[in-house]
């Protein structure tokens, strides 16, 4: 087997990702179902917004020109018609001298102008019928929300490729797509690969350790809007690993293997690319943790073997496949943000290759602060717990020190970025 | 009724909510299905990690004393007893001069003391035996991971009102927890109330607006880590309100009404609150969008009575319902972060009241920024679609300038405030 590998840059990883074609598939669902799904179609205004010149107080509709004149010593009396709460319509349209008793929300009648709050009205009763006095004049068109002032009709509000969120919903809600298009979840299968694992619910046993790679990375398919579908473990056996691994091809859009993508005798990945026909993307990155992770095409379909290492696996995900899967999702913004910060503490390893540290955002005072989440040993799954950046720590470095300025990826932002603009 | 309701500061306000006692209750869920849930239950390391010595790199496990003296010109051999893979042991302990074929993740044979990478050995075969060559001294201990080197059985990892993400999932398969406590999701009841409003699956009528609202606080429920339960939309008629919200109240834990909280003809919710008998924590509170906003207890169950504007009720929902609904899930962060940023453009109207802008941040050369995601007027819905802050204005001020220093509240962080650091 070949043990040099010449490793590639990860931008250039990325790309070579990215330029494998996706191909989308759209379903249609009740808007009830649709949080945190990908829309498939444009979502436009189908009526204006508010679709009637409405009151945004409770008060009396009036015609304004009725008030010229009103002051303290020479106030104006209306007739009071009729109530109208929101949802309700005027019966007939109103007239010089007349007032309509209106709620907010609700139309304002034909013929009114202006809108008076109540804290500006006074009411009496006299015979059985209602009167309004006003001691100040009203302007045309106060308050009153005029048609369409929000949004006119047809104006295109939110693109497709864009994650429901409860705006959107809002939004969907209030032009009656009381169904909505949205892309196919893409079906990602994982295995985890190596005679070492031992199932979750199984006793530590000498030499072996639990599984613990595919349910994080189960978790990191669901966070990235995908769906997954755990096919077990396999141990170091060609046949077993070939076979499981082709059967479940057919049942997936994606497959995901962790560990068995290195170098040593029992790492076989390599070997089931070679007999499955696959294009191997690449097989080492300039990058550390997860120099190994190798991405490989057969038919159409992406194979992402990420590395069993558990923090080596958990960048590769997030580096290589999560922008995959938005790819699929025809997100317009697939890669995580790369944002600048300062760094919360210093950082005195060298850095040879490009590395990646799982680590959290801190605010302060207006300034972005990235901390390491702990420990940096790749092998460190302790330390995945609190993390929702990758620190970016360029190759080539000496060491950081505390303030200096790195990158950070972002994990959690839902808004995404077009472009993946990692420096160096 | 009361047109002068008092209003109280917003910190107040929430205060009254979170001093409500809330109970948990916890169940126990297969981790496969674990994800983005609340931890009922503190976490620990069931053993070492790792749990045995254990080889980073493939090569030769052998005994460094063996070395002393290995240079280039008098290189030291050693016999290939055998070879383990990860997840395999060495069938008997090391003597001086043997050399042990190891593979990453395996565990160190008994009398090992380091490991020589394959990069720096040399192999041969000699009458049907390997052998391996070594040019330089090693270093007991070297390239061996020690046995709880990351983590010594009992440490407290996680502690319980953590959400699981990828990383604590990935320490839960670690440690066997195949089930996993996690507390029940609060059952959170919504009701739209108004005369005008019409299903989404309704034509637009004169006079009336589809209930958006109700979509979008399901959505905020489902954010919020509780289980949303949707009762359909009311009428403005008191005995089928009062009928309706009684029943509802057996079936949830919290309810959430939109709408008919102000103090209009129509507006029926402060009499339910009368009817049930309910203790009004506040019915208004110095805050625009959403001053209406009106919380009431009822035989210890909590009613958010949410104002019908869509932008005040989005408001209201994030300042008050979610923090009490991450009470309920005893979580230590129950609050939204609030941080400092950077006004990203121009706010010239003054705020008499302390005013919630939505908006989102955005992160430029280290500074974070804030921009309102749309026009501000409380009754736009098309402005949400974007918003993953809410911009807080002071009350008291006469507007602000782009550049200006505000507070912004995270809605979209995960890991939560223990306090809500709000200003003024």
């Amino acid at each position: 087997m070949n043990l040099h590998r010449k490793p590639i840059p990860v931008g250039e990883a990325i790309q070579r990702v990215m330029n494998v074609p996706s191909s989308t598939k759209i379903e249609k669902i009740p808007l009830e179902q649709a949080d945190e799904r990908i829309l498939a179609q444009e979502v436009a205004a189908t009526h204006a917004i508010p679709p009637f010149d409405k009151s945004p107080y409770d008060g009396f509709a009036i015609k304004a020109e009725d008030t010229a004149h009103a002051t303290k010593e020479d106030p104006m009396t209306f007739r009071v018609t009729e109530e109208i709460g929101a949802g309700h319509r005027a019966s007939k349209p109103l007239q010089s001298g007349e007032a309509v008793r209106i709620m907010t929300g609700a139309e304002i009648p034909e013929g009114a102008t202006c809108v008076a709050m109540f804290e500006i009205c006074h009411t009496h009763e006299q015979d059985g019928q209602s009167y309004m006095t006003i001691k100040r004049e009203m302007q045309p068109d106060q308050n009153i929300i005029k048609k369409a002032s929000e949004t006119k009709e047809g104006t295109p509000l939110v693109s497709s490729g864009t994650a429901v969120n409860p705006g959107v919903k809002a939004l969907l809600a209030t032009f009656g797509y009381s169904e909505v298009e949205v892309y196919k979840k893409p079906v990602v299968g994982v295995f985890a690969t190596g005679t070492e694992l031992l199932d979750i619910d199984q006793p530590l046993e000498p030499g072996k350790i639990r599984n613990s790679n595919a349910y994080m990375v189960l978790s990191q398919v669901n966070r990235s809007g995908a769906e997954a579908k755990y096919f077990g473990k396999l141990a170091d056996d060609f046949d077993t690993c070939y076979k499981a691994i082709t059967e479940a091809l057919q049942k997936v859009d994606v497959l995901i293997t962790t560990g068995g993508v290195s170098v040593g005798d029992y790492d076989l990945m390599p070997l089931i690319y070679e007999k499955l026909g696959a294009e191997v993307l690449f097989n080492k990155i300039g990058m550390r943790p997860g120099s190994v992770t190798t991405v490989a095409h057969a038919n159409g379909q992406l194979l992402f073997g990420l590395s069993g290492n558990p923090s080596a696996c958990y960048v590769g995900f997030e580096l290589y496949t999560y922008p995959y899967l938005q790819k699929m999702l025809d997100r317009k913004n697939p890669y995580h943000p790369v944002i600048d910060a300062a760094l919360g503490t210093d950082f005195g390893k060298p850095n040879p290759f490009t590395r990646f540290i799982r680590g959290y955002i801190s605010y302060e005072e207006g300034k972005v602060v990235v901390y390491p989440a702990g420990m940096d040993k790749s092998a460190v799954v302790t330390s995945l717990a609190k993390t929702n950046v990758l620190i970016v720590l360029k190759g080539g470095t000496r060491g950081y020190q505390k303030g200096e300025g790195v990158q950070a990826i972002l994990l959690e932002d839902e808004t995404g970025s077009e472009e993946f603009l990692l420096e160096g």
